[in-house]
């Protein structure tokens, strides 16, 4: 059924796409693509007594949604692949406990989103499941006191720092045809080009990025122009420049189909996002909301999801290490 | 292919077992298994200045020697799955950055080993593969700063603590027919019965052991009586009593079939390993060594291996949470 040796793999049983959902926070549901998402929250503890309580509900909601649009109950789904970016990826774990659930636990950084629909994309296609659940989250608030520092410190940020999405996308897959599906994956290699700002990430993302899309378009022997849209994760607008220049050394031009989810979702000057938005929560809310709304369509007939992901920690930051990154891929279309 | 909703899935194409490597640490290789494994190593840090870069260290060697048996090279592979317990999976991440291959992160704390097998299985099962690694890590000194205190502290242990394994393990797979296979996969949900004890991980793991073995029973409808063993990840002493207790109110007895990689690793008196040890790299490295050996050489034909993992982060047990828990199983099988 595929390619293989690393390559592309090419599905032909079609994993569609039966439903999907998105929530995000106060500050995405401000930006330009509010109007998109299904659930729009002001309360940034959602209720809840801690940030990691708020993101693990963030998943929890995502989920029931996009499972209510389709009158489905968890009992109905095989398997859940789900990730984010807590240590011990817990908004996940912890999030869908209650679904009792086949469970799969997923990390990928940002790039879990494209992640976890390839891998649920390989349990349809192989037979090893009907319906599944591919799910990530990512809380502003949560993150910043991870990886960086508490909220309450106040502190600075660079002009090439992200603001990472408060926020979760969820998607249904089945194995029986839809007006979308996914047609192609291409798991990402890590790269890591020895950049060791942890608030330039989309810096560190872009080599990750120009990896994968090369691969998947010399895998396919296709070219950008075959493509209605070329989305990336969250490279913001420093990764997306340098996206650009490193696919030039190879002379690939995506800048027309070319789109960022990290540029996408705020309006950066008057939200004051500088170079933009990331986290788990941000491709995988304009996913499951703006961008398969299109292939669903008919708008956009064949499209690129490439989610990018920046692998470190705190700590490998504290002991000196550069930052690898990933980008994973999917190719989704429409039913022609 | 195989079984539905949720359900033990069952492959048709044996994904075979085409080669496997250890390493371990001081401890480890003083223990019961020491003749084991393929590597030892005396030096805690492997010449690395960090423990987290030995343990980054204890990941390419195991795949690298996993590679090295049969004559491969990385170039060879098409999907390389791995996790293991430090935030953010950075032992596996830079781990195995350099070297250049797809590569699929997971999270199923130190149920991680049986999930990366099951999920490449499919890639195999499905032809998106036909070749992967499988490799899971765990390092005492990293996993104690990380999940409890730094060493220096010099902590009282609880009865019930278990010891992080030094180790790891890595497993290829081909879809070409070899000696050992596997055969069918049941993929834990996540199991919470309340346990807070951070210190008592056992307890915390046994009721997830439970119901992902009672699961491949009825859906198999076999019996443990088939099985020349059963084991489980690290449930230890404490929590190996407790998966008796929780089978036996369902009529199960697996105590003759039973064996748990907690309990086999030490010499749990002699080497005060309290409740006997734990970690993504305990089960992965007796798997990739003791078990599968013996499948190898038909001196077990039909085993299950049951790995388990306690899904809580310190910000979580710091926050009142209790500890959700999952265990994965493959059942691996020696071809007649």
């Amino acid at each position: 059924m595929s390619d293989n040796n690393g390559k592309t793999i090419i599905l032909k049983n079609r994993p569609s796409i039966l439903s999907y959902a998105s929530i995000v926070g106060k500050k995405e549901g401000e930006g330009p693509l509010g109007n998109e998402f299904d659930i729009k929250v002001v309360d940034s503890l959602l209720g809840e007594d801690s940030f990691e309580k708020a993101e693990m509900k963030l998943q929890q909601i995502a989920t029931d949604t996009a499972l209510n649009k389709v009158k489905l109950k968890y009992s109905d789904i095989d398997c859940i692949f789900a990730g984010d970016l807590l240590n011990q990826c817990i908004g996940s774990s912890f999030g869908l406990r209650q679904t009792n659930m086949p469970f799969v636990g997923m990390y990928g950084a940002c790039s879990t989103m494209a992640l976890t629909l390839a891998i649920a994309s390989i349990f349809i296609e192989s037979g090893a499941a009907t319906k599944t659940i591919s799910v990530t989250s990512s809380h502003f608030c949560s993150a910043e006191r991870q990886y960086r520092f508490p909220l309450e410190y106040g502190s600075q940020r660079t002009p090439t720092a992200q603001w990472t999405v408060t926020g979760s996308g969820a998607v249904i897959l089945t194995n029986t045809p839809q007006k979308a599906y996914i047609d192609k994956i291409t798991i990402g290699t890590v790269q890591d080009l020895g950049v060791t700002d942890a608030n330039n990430m989309g810096a560190a993302m872009a080599p990750a990025a120009a990896d994968t899309i090369k691969r998947f378009l010399q895998d396919t022997n296709t070219n950008p122009n075959d493509y209605d849209k070329i989305f990336t994760g969250d490279l913001g607008l420093v990764g997306s420049s340098l996206l650009y220049e490193i696919l030039e050394n190879d002379n690939i031009d995506i800048k027309n189909q070319h789109k960022d989810c990290g540029v996408m979702m705020y309006d950066i000057d008057k939200q004051d996002a500088h170079a933009g938005a990331s986290g788990c929560g941000c491709s995988a809310s304009i996913l499951a909301s703006y961008i398969l709304k299109r292939v669903e369509s008919g708008q956009y007939k064949n499209i690129l999801f490439c989610a990018t992901g920046a692998l470190l920690s705190p700590t490998s930051t504290q002991q000196g290490e550069s930052i690898p990154s990933v980008a994973h891929l999917v190719n989704i279309r429409h039913t022609n």
